[in-house]
């Protein structure tokens, strides 16, 4: 399935009796729909990482319950007992994805009631199909309010620097920090974006890159190291990242490298905004300090993409995220609007507000 | 040949009858040799990045005016002939490497000295072989003295970080910024290296990594990205670099991603050095702005890895270089001290001094 440009991909698309999933394996040589038709077919592809991105594998997920049920004839019964084993199979897929889980237990959760509401089959399977593609649109709904507080943030013209890939191939649609250049694409509004390639595995190229070019968006790749230049010469208006984890201070835990561009933009004068949904700030955990940081295998950095550029036997460091203090976090955008400092302040606020 | 563990790699060795010359396109799979007999094989190796680094260039091309003219038996001006034209020929190598010209224009002139002083055939092509090594010995004893004024910057214990290769692959020995590494191992101090790994052409790992490795030095290979968080975590007390041009200034052209190491040095409170001889202080040119900087093709970056590794018909921003302001400069490390601001009067005084 060919894509169209000018249209932002989405990794998971339902097609009424089929999953079309987008084997992020691939890409950024190749855009490939993988026609997935059972909870096999998902539980493979999430296990072998044609799909990434929590919200997206999430997604997935919980259409993957839906067809590993659909074809029970006997009675709700069997077909809840169906949509246990398939969340069941589904939950081994990938062991620490959280929303994987998140998602696998709405699913189940919807069919224990629906069960018990006393519906027959038919509108049982009709209204877990429509759990499914709820969890799939108030992931999207997030972040288009996340792209539109973003939005009001910048002007027509502005550069913005990214770093890593926080767009819309790991979620629903639109990504987190990526959200607002998808909305500028749709109001008209001229952005110049620069995605870092953010090594050792190039999101930013690999992901970031494609995924705004495909959409239309005007995107220029640099290499890491180039973002100080890049805003030395004046191209950069702000920076917006997403988060793996933002802590009760503001704190925040994403890809290695953003610390590097939150203190280059500091010392260019330049925002850094972080973009989340709620779901990503954790009240639990006090400051950056308790965020444990992932070290992965040497060979991301020795033998990237399958040449060797570094010698055999090297001391390497390859930490997988790093930790941005909340000073120089400009401000953090969630669906519920701007949050500027005092974070450990206004994050709590933020709840209470719920 | 295989390198001996614990001894610094050289790049250009004269083993008495041939150049053995260190196929620096393997690295860092595979130390390979190449015995060069001939003015074509050194022609040859140059025009294909078999040796890269300005100094080194200049010193296999200097040997080479030597290869080119030792079988001449027919007496002195057959021999200055023979001198001039393996010169001429050796200049058509690499066309913008201003040592190689360098280094045949002295080669050319010592020739034309001595068919001039009334020596015998034997005597002149000894002397020439002279004028080689005297080249490459006084490029290494620069490059030692840089060390040592280096190496009195630091103390035992500490982190060291650098940028890109400034090493003894692309000099006689030592290198400029590698300078004190090599010195610290030889009197024992202990030091622990981290390299950037210096993307798009991953110098620091290719070749930085490499060439510590295998003299022994104690080197931790990282990401350009990960430089920041390093540095937060304590473990750097100094930044040292190469360059290719000092400005009047003091503002410093090196390779792209310096800028970026020498803001963030700077916000963590690190000292950051800059390693060269005089020959690359420019008094000519006033400011960094005058430089120009290079823009080199997007396949570095979309491709770097032999395999693509970014979108096609992605815009890629890939400047070569960039400029760090002498504000962000600490101390400048030449084979006549060490020169500390303002840079614009003390520059200028290391050259009166000569």
């Amino acid at each position: 399935m060919e894509s169209t440009t000018n249209q932002a991909l989405q990794s998971v698309i339902w097609a009424g009796t089929q999953l079309d999933l987008l084997d992020q394996r691939l890409l950024p040589e190749e855009i490939v729909y993988l026609p997935l038709v059972t909870t096999e077919d998902v539980w493979e592809a999430i296990r072998h990482l044609k799909v990434r991105g929590a919200p997206a594998i999430g997604i997935a997920a919980a259409y993957g319950v839906v067809l590993g049920s659909r074809d029970v004839a006997d009675g709700v019964a069997e077909w809840l007992q169906a949509v246990k084993s398939s969340a069941a199979h589904l939950a081994t897929s990938r062991p620490t994805a959280v929303n994987l889980f998140w998602a696998l237990d709405r699913m189940t959760a919807r069919a224990e009631a629906l069960a018990s509401s006393g519906a027959d089959l038919s509108s049982c399977k009709e209204s877990l199909l429509q759990e499914a593609i709820t969890i799939q649109s108030e992931d999207e709904e997030t972040n288009r309010l996340i792209g539109e507080h973003a939005l009001t943030l910048f002007q027509d013209g502005m550069g913005v620097l990214t770093h890593c890939n926080a767009g819309g191939l790991a979620t629903a649609k639109y990504g987190t920090a990526l959200a607002p250049f998808y909305l500028a694409l749709e109001q008209g509004i001229k952005l110049r974006v620069f995605a870092d390639e953010t090594r050792p595995v190039l999101q930013g190229a690999r992901l970031t890159a494609f995924e705004l070019q495909q959409a239309g968006v005007d995107v220029t790749l640099i290499c890491d190291n180039m973002a100080g230049m890049v805003m030395s010469k004046g191209w950069i208006d702000a920076v917006i990242v997403g988060t793996d984890r933002v802590a009760a201070n503001g704190d925040v835990a994403n890809k290695i490298g953003t610390y590097s561009v939150a203190v280059l933009a500091k010392a260019h004068g330049i925002p850094f905004y972080v973009a989340c949904p709620l779901s990503t700030i954790d009240l639990n955990t006090p400051s950056g300090t308790e965020i444990p940081i992932e070290e992965r295998h040497e060979n991301e950095i020795t033998e990237g993409f399958g040449k060797r550029t570094a010698p055999v036997g090297v001391k390497v460091y390859n930490p997988a995220f790093d930790i941005t203090p909340n000073e120089y976090v400009t401000a953090i955008i969630t669906e519920k609007g701007i949050i500027k400092p005092p974070y450990n302040v206004n994050l709590k606020k933020l709840f209470q507000a719920e």
